[in-house]
């Protein structure tokens, strides 16, 4: 059975700005979904901010093994309710990729509890991607470097965690560095950050890019059942209790009670 | 100079509970602030839910070197904007202790990026608390296991991020095992969680307890000066590059412009 | 096709103690690579201390896609210059399972660069292990928690580096913990510890330790080409440098030479 | 009292080569110790490869708090045992800080266990070291970014194992990318390395290198007594178990025996 992966866009500057229309005339999302597509393996559909409830309805959580999201100018946009039920089903075992300008949406930075800031300049300049960890399945079938040629830099420190791996570092051609590949896990979900894709530039039409993002779909595809309630924080009666032990000592709580949250 | 340190208290069931108020008559907040004055390289001060602001004001966190976190049953009445002042200072550079039912608290939550759930048994167990990082700085002068005779047991699984370190891992009577020692790095804060203290029983006076909690103290403690802004993200204009650029293709930007948040 | 597994065994107790011999007549690897063989994904041979070479020729390792290793009484009767083919094929990618007392092989001490040293007892007490890790992929399919009714204690601290993630943890009757599922990365290789296995016990006729380590090959299996030479360390000369640069300052190395080791 | 550093140095090239001779007259190890020294909180001497034993006795590594190490031409010639020794120390809890070609040195690659290769060229190109974990201790005085003019180039990927934190990543003028500052913990030590310094240019006479090893010396400090064994493996008899056992099954080994190695 294929990987089900949702591609969420923003899809605001593909509607306002004509060379990012240009670029992608169906929208990044489409773009993207496209390109994964093509893998046997894999069926993408896309979802954007406009739909009811940013298209993230729980059923379609549910129906996503893999979501992918790009966002920019409206961040800010996305309900916070929404931002809740994208981490809880990352949470509960969904994948999640994050890409470029995501460093900044509100789930990412949920999920990474940091500042995710960087600096930024938006030239046109030259980026190289180079693989920091060999053999990665994330960098299956790539070379030890490849070129974007026209690219907005982001610069470090990039004010995330520590990563499980850095996969990928870019060096840019205005003289700075960002570790552009980086993998981590929340609760049974695995996460992705890759940093291309500004939307000036045909970034999700390069071959190496969309060879990465269908590899981090295969690596962050987590097969096993969706939790029910990552949350879950049940009590363990004493009378169930795997060692014979004796209730000892005051307590707060009565029998079968709920926990504080 | 000592380090500078706000023990936080919820301070709930010190007010409502017999059994609390009678092991803890200033609070849990006062005897963990008292333990700790003990040590001259620390001066320790306290602030509780009840506080305006939750005594968590700007100037107060600014003041603060290391925060220590204790909450249980009032978690939701922790205020939305307290929560994102106290993370803005960790990200930076404040230290961060988060002391057992704080697990479940909104900074730490929010932190964490994670669910940060287990399973429980209030039933007065004994609990063993082993070393698994040796000579780590937070367990200085700490045996390689001690016990507390009557705990709440906390089980795995723990749902928090891998850590930069598992300092401590405990064993439980009922059978059960924990992560019950865990570093984090958060932009340029230091993060401890600390799994013992249970409010119905006299964990914050025993000694090895007290001790744990100072050294934690040290090694959360950042001489450096907090960051002004730890989410800016500035723009790196093409006249300012470190090496020379020009500037190519279509922008989205205008000069000296900010980024989208 | 299938997964290419070779478990190596020492084979010295099951030829000189007969209770190890009742438990695993043809040895404690043919049932481990038994286990192994009743899933279609996976085909698995064995080697033995004994073979020459210990059976770990460079055509056997190039025929690996995981090596699996128990070793206890004869660590030190295998050969280093087998230590270092069997290291250098996991850096070149062969994943690589280190069993029970396989935390003082010879490989594996190398891979850890650590001492890998705990505490132990042989007393057949009860072992449980804890996903610490949900939803792991080393985990597919077991509960949260598991027992292991007789099994030679290992206790912290355990001098190993902190791992990529801790996927089990164990409880001991006798009062110990044990972190006893840990993953790695070597160069392209991924490495997995898994703790129990004492000899005199039937542990690896257990369900569930059969499912971890079957899970565990198909985790530490990396499709990539295995890595030509994992220690090179190319020169890039200026003439073809990604960005034009010319030389500059005084050199040690002639053009082509090969750097010192 | 002052922390008490070890600077060891291959000195080789600087006897042979007019070039480093010029630069470093007294060796590059005395430039190193000769800055440190001029932190009152911090006593540097120096060992050499030509030393009785390299320099690295029993005694010396007692008296040394932390290890400074550079080689490159001799790596052979430094003997196994005294390697072992050197490690040993640093799994008692010495610190060890690699520099630049040290990448290659026996004690480095047998703490990290993975080939620690990496692509190079000898350009004397431009460096650019850039922060990538803000507020570290290592970083403590510095800018998020500083330069060295003429440089070898170490390109990635960089043959070791995720670090415990990412301090800084290098831009090279050529187009690549180096992760140049990267902490680990082996045993009780902490093990800083630090790429920059190639023998042909004055890079150990640069004030912000000088500030980074002199932050890492204070960094790796660990006040603890000094492991007796950082091996040992000791028993726990049945007897003295936590939590009363009773002694069931087979066993291999006899009451008070050692265990296998």
């Amino acid at each position: 059975m294929p990987i089900r992966v949702t591609v969420w866009g923003e899809n605001v500057h593909e509607q306002k700005n004509k060379v990012v229309a240009g670029i992608y005339p169906n929208g990044m999302h489409a773009a993207i979904a496209d390109a994964l597509n093509t893998d046997p393996g894999i069926v993408a559909g896309t979802a954007v901010l406009q739909d009811a409830e940013h298209g993230m309805t729980a059923e379609r959580l549910a129906a996503t093994d893999v979501l992918i999201w790009w966002g920019h100018a409206a961040h800010g946009d996305v309900q916070d309710d929404v931002v809740e039920r994208v981490c809880n089903a990352v949470w509960g075992g969904m994948g999640a990729i994050f890409l470029h300008s995501a460093h900044f949406s509100k789930p990412f930075k949920r999920l990474m509890g940091a500042p995710c800031n960087l600096t930024w300049r938006e030239a046109g300049e030259r980026e190289r991607i180079w693989l920091t960890s060999r053999s990665h399945p994330i960098a299956a079938g790539l070379p030890d470097h490849f070129e974007l040629e026209h690219e907005e830099m982001y610069g470090e420190p990039f004010g995330v965690p520590d990563p499980m791996e850095t996969v990928f570092v870019s060096w840019f051609q205005g003289g700075e560095v960002f570790r552009s590949g980086l993998t981590y896990k929340r609760g049974a979900g695995s996460v992705f950050y890759f940093r291309p894709g500004h939307e000036t530039y045909p970034t999700y039409h390069d071959a190496n890019v969309q060879k990465v993002i269908a590899n981090a779909v295969k690596w962050a595809f987590n097969p096993a059942v969706r939790l029910a309630d990552p949350n879950a924080a049940p009590n363990v009666p004493v009378d169930v209790a795997l060692e014979p032990i004796e209730e000892r000592g005051p307590r707060l709580h009565h029998d079968g009670e709920e926990g504080f949250r």
